[in-house]
């Protein structure tokens, strides 16, 4: 038997809810690419740098934990690049460090959050934060049959329908790529995947996220308008400060309504 | 002090070198992409499949192993993506794979083995094997200082010159995109890499390996050629059966070489 699309959708949801039905949320991780992101929420829920670091001694990935309430937090940042010393920004060390994460942490729900692009021509506008209904990649073109789905990698994200309606969030679909800039090529793909938002790292932590069945949540705060008139790289550095207070807020919101309640009530 | 880059390189080159200098190889750690690819090989060493993995019992990597004189071989493929069914190519499922084998099997060396887009105009042919020199990313554009360095991610492999010298084959710089297609702006970053072969894992494969300092080679063959007038992928498709068994032959040379050798003999 083969359901329509949006019931298969709708009964994974519910065996994925049906898992974790019995207990609250106990432990989340959060995942932020940039340091100018994380440390405001590090500040906010008073977490510590995790000394002893449960990933190799190797990487430069960094762990912030803390208690609030009854939620174990493990806030992740990729770090510095060890030789260039930037933000490992991009879909390898976010892929990296959600497998390294769920094996060490074993979290009940993840959250990706980030600054993104957004398109005024699909209602975004700056400090706009967006929670992501789905993600998927705009630069793996494999123009071979399901090879091509493949690169597009879609991926479901957890319905979080009494969030969204507690939250003053928007909701959008996410597009991810490892250019910061935007092709032609990439325009088509992000335009196919009906994306409102664009970032660097969403569809990779999805991916790896659905490998070990964690239901993940992407909170995407608006610091340059793609299909506007100033230069990305410009208008991203500009706002980032700002912005990253709005993602930090609204962070800080999501968590506080996490708390004490268990998945299928997100 | 700050030494010119190619005597910095030769320096780091020849500490790595040291590290490994009092004994042989002799665990090798094989990535290869595609199931067409690594199956020759898993039959020619006699490697058997490992039906209690490694890896977490979620992720669809295979893992075989076996014993060919006295090296220890490890060979993975990243397997089917669970959902499509086709092989998981591209730089992510690389960059895991090759995380997580370096944790659970503490190879001396990784060879990351597959077919290639080749470019006429810098010599390449149809069949050719390529050692690789170095290798860089084409599809992570970040126009701002030092993040963009960041996304060319460029990375020297392991220096093999008795290697090139016993073996018949070519030598060109490897650069690494999640597309198998080529976009304008891919053109003008494989041309400034200075690349003659293209595939979607390479960069990713090096870029964990250097995290970890394993020493890393790169063997790629050319299954279709990027600056000719076949479609890629009709080409790709055409030539990957017999150009798999070019690649295999390579491999199983290389293997035969570093037989009883250490790293600094190579």
């Amino acid at each position: 038997m083969t359901l329509p699309q949006d019931i298969q959708s709708s009964a994974e949801d519910y065996m994925d809810s049906q898992t974790h039905s019995n207990r609250p949320i106990s432990s989340i991780l959060i995942i932020i690419a940039m340091q100018t992101e994380a440390l405001p929420l590090v500040e906010k829920f008073q977490l510590s740098e995790d000394h002893n670091s449960v990933f190799p001694k190797e990487v430069p990935w960094v762990r912030y934990h803390g208690v609030y309430k009854d939620l174990q937090i493990n806030l992740i940042w990729p770090g510095k690049d060890s030789a260039l010393g930037v933000d490992s920004v991009g879909t390898i060390s976010a892929s990296l460090v959600t497998y390294a994460s769920i094996q060490a942490l074993q979290p009940d729900l993840i959250i990706n959050a980030g600054t993104a692009g957004g398109f005024k021509a699909k209602g975004a506008s700056i400090g706009d934060v967006f929670l992501v209904s789905e993600c998927a990649f705009h630069d793996r073109r494999i123009p071979i049959p399901v090879f091509d789905l493949y690169g597009v990698g879609l991926k479901q994200t957890l319905k979080t329908p009494n969030l969204l309606a507690g939250l003053d969030l928007k909701v959008g679909k996410l597009s991810t790529g490892d250019s910061l800039d935007m092709s032609m090529q990439d325009e088509a793909s992000i335009i196919a995947n009906d994306a409102t938002v664009k970032d660097m790292e969403g569809a990779a932590v999805a991916y790896v996220a659905d490998m070990f069945k964690v239901p993940a949540i992407f909170v995407k705060a608006v610091t340059d308008i793609v299909d506007g008139e100033k230069p990305t790289a410009e208008e991203f550095l500009q706002n980032l400060a700002t912005v990253s207070a709005a993602l930090d807020e609204a962070v800080t919101q999501v968590i506080h309504f996490i708390s004490g309640k268990c998945i299928h009530e997100l």
